[in-house]
């Protein structure tokens, strides 16, 4: 771990001209003989395709429908590089595609889009989902994320936008094992969330259902939303976009208004998903006693742990290999997308999500202030998260709560 | 090869089941470390990223692009079997996609489509086009296809719909060697094609470029395309579609009128990529002297081999893998789009097919009338193939006709 980034990227470069990219087809059967051909091809897959055609939901289990995910991107909002398009999403799509194989056993296909309008989105995923198992939206700007997802949460796959939800689900584990730590009533949390697109919208969901039990949705007490703006208020409504809007149905109760700084008064976490270099230790300070410092904006977080530690945060996290407590989405979109095929689900589920969270925060039996979240690269992880996301898809059919809209 | 039809069905539904379907993703590069991840994923693929997003072009030598195809179809010409719709298709595409790694080393990607209307499938097609290095159309309903792959001729990749062009490929490089043998000179030929779907379609426009020398044009001297109700003629006009209207500008030049049988008379090529059982050896013994017979419906040929031989066929070939002389477009899809991927192709042109049929014709130094046509399951071909095709490209390039249309 001693390249620095310049170094890690002049071998990555080398590394996908050698392999073409990362990845290939695999094919699992045999096409030795005129035997294996009349097998997998003509003339038997004939009798196969008379039976999916009369059988369709027999396709999840016959075809490859039933372990892959298509990985969807128009490539405009790529890492932190931002509209980079197609061609530039490409080598990220196929490295989660990689984390998938790796991960989960799922077969990930990149799919990167020729067009960044949202109504075309729809269609071509729309079109292209009987192919597919899932489908993991990537790497998508807000705010048309949201449109796009929500139109396509009835087309009878899961649709995950992993912007969004996969590093809300990796927070709520990690603040769910920081308020152990720090002895903090999850009912009683102020949050100052920095950061009101993508990944911020859905964490500020999950956090309406922070109960130490997944069944009972018991909200945090108060959300306090900044954007580049400050605090979102209601002071602000006539110039706020819709999704911000809808934000105020459930946030900042208290009607605070005023900057990140006037929010960070009396707060007990802080979680950015902004930009670098935000804070310093005297901010920190601001806050309630035992914050909890969440500087998720990568590669360089909002403030850097021993700065946050200085101003007397319990517990930082960031999303840096190089520091304890990385809040990866590895942690979740494998363990989702598995249990959720496992599950046969047709969607995810407000109640699978939180469920995941919990599955993961349960992972580790003894959490420490330098390590609330497990390690990304614990293998253990996926079957449990993939186990809890299956058993609550059940819940939910048994409850008929599954076609619910958040 | 002792196994009936229905037993190769029941082995292969057993075999789907067995393995979900015959695909899965192969990731090429180490996942193991943290080191490994730095590579694959962030932070060191946002230099692969930023160079791509700069130069759209390297994404053939640096990613997934390079070496894969999309298998498209909408389900509605699926085999022998009809409109099955996509859950049908599936399983057919994947075998496609297992021919395409296992002869030519390519990643074929099966897309099967929720719609069959030719203005979403194009969309759609262009919209997931920057993923892939080639497009192969497959199982599409003639007419429709035509106008689908004529609109995606233009989107900067090979667009090729195997059903017309694989077949065409075939017959040309079979027709070549059996002119030989039997001794007539192809510019003197009358062919009777029945079938004007897609196949047929591309066999006859093909069939204008029938010289030994395939830089050279010279098309055979009569191509009488029949339909269900008989010769295409100029008397049925009215009642023609647009692309049957268009065959009568190349076809029919001696303005005949009748029935297949009608047809026969005089011919010295019988074509069929029609339906089964339709000619007996008394109306092969209305064809010139030492005929040519090409019964291609599946899986059971226009006329059997042994009927043909006994009106006097000096040459036949079928579809069947149990016969000699099997027109398999295994021959030529898999060195079509080696060739043009390893050219960096950006179309495929009439001089690559026509190229194709010569160099896969020659693959058989001392072509006998039990052998017209090589093994499906030889190996050498595809190398030959791609070679004359990727040739064929640069050739069409020098000479500034790589953008015509055909």
């Amino acid at each position: 771990m001693s390249d620095t980034g310049s170094s890690f990227g002049e071998r990555s470069l080398a590394l996908h001209r050698e392999h073409r990219g990362k990845l290939g087809i695999q094919v699992k059967v045999g096409l030795e003989s005129r035997d294996d051909l009349s097998l997998a091809y003509t003339p038997g897959v004939a009798a196969v395709s008379e039976h999916l055609a009369a059988h369709p939901e027999a396709a999840m289990a016959m075809s490859f429908k039933g372990n892959s995910v298509a990985i969807v991107s128009d490539g405009s909002a790529v890492l932190g590089l931002g509209n980079i398009g197609p061609y530039g999403a490409l080598p990220v799509m196929e490295g989660k595609a990689a984390l998938f194989k790796e991960f989960a056993g799922i077969d990930g296909v990149p799919i990167v889009l020729g067009t960044q309008k949202p109504e075309e989105i729809i269609a071509t995923v729309k079109a292209i989902a009987p192919t597919f198992g899932g489908i993991n939206l990537e790497d998508i700007a807000a705010p048309q994320c949201f449109a796009i997802e929500r139109a396509l949460q009835a087309i009878g796959i899961p649709v995950f936008h992993d912007d969004q939800h996969g590093t809300a689900i990796v927070v709520l584990a990690a603040l769910l094992n920081a308020c152990k730590l720090t002895g903090k009533e999850p009912d009683d949390l102020t949050v100052v969330l920095n950061g009101a697109g993508a990944a911020g919208t859905s964490i500020a969901k999950l956090l309406r259902c922070i109960g130490q039990d997944p069944t009972v949705c018991i909200p945090v007490k108060e959300i306090l939303m900044c954007d580049s703006q400050g605090i979102i208020s209601r002071g602000r409504f006539d110039k706020l976009n819709d999704e911000k809007r809808a934000l105020l149905s459930f946030t900042n109760r208290s009607d605070r208004s005023g900057s990140l700084r006037d929010a960070l008064v009396g707060a007990d976490v802080f979680i950015g998903v902004s930009v670098a270099n935000l804070l310093t230790a005297a901010d920190i300070r601001l806050m309630n006693a035992a914050p909890i410092v969440f500087a998720l904006a990568n590669p360089d977080p909002e403030i850097l742990p021993d700065e946050a530690r200085l101003g007397g945060a319990s517990v930082v996290c960031t999303g840096r290999s190089d520091f304890p407590n990385q809040v990866n989405n590895v942690l979740a979109f494998p363990g989702i997308f598995r249990g959720a095929l496992d599950a046969g689900a047709s969607r995810i589920t407000e109640h699978m999500k939180i469920s995941a969270a919990h599955a993961l925060s349960a992972c580790l039996s003894d959490p420490r202030v330098d390590m609330v979240i497990p390690d990304p690269l614990d293998r253990s992880v996926v079957p449990i998260v993939a186990a809890a996301v299956a058993q609550a898809w059940e819940e939910d059919v048994a409850a008929g709560s599954h076609l619910w809209h958040s």
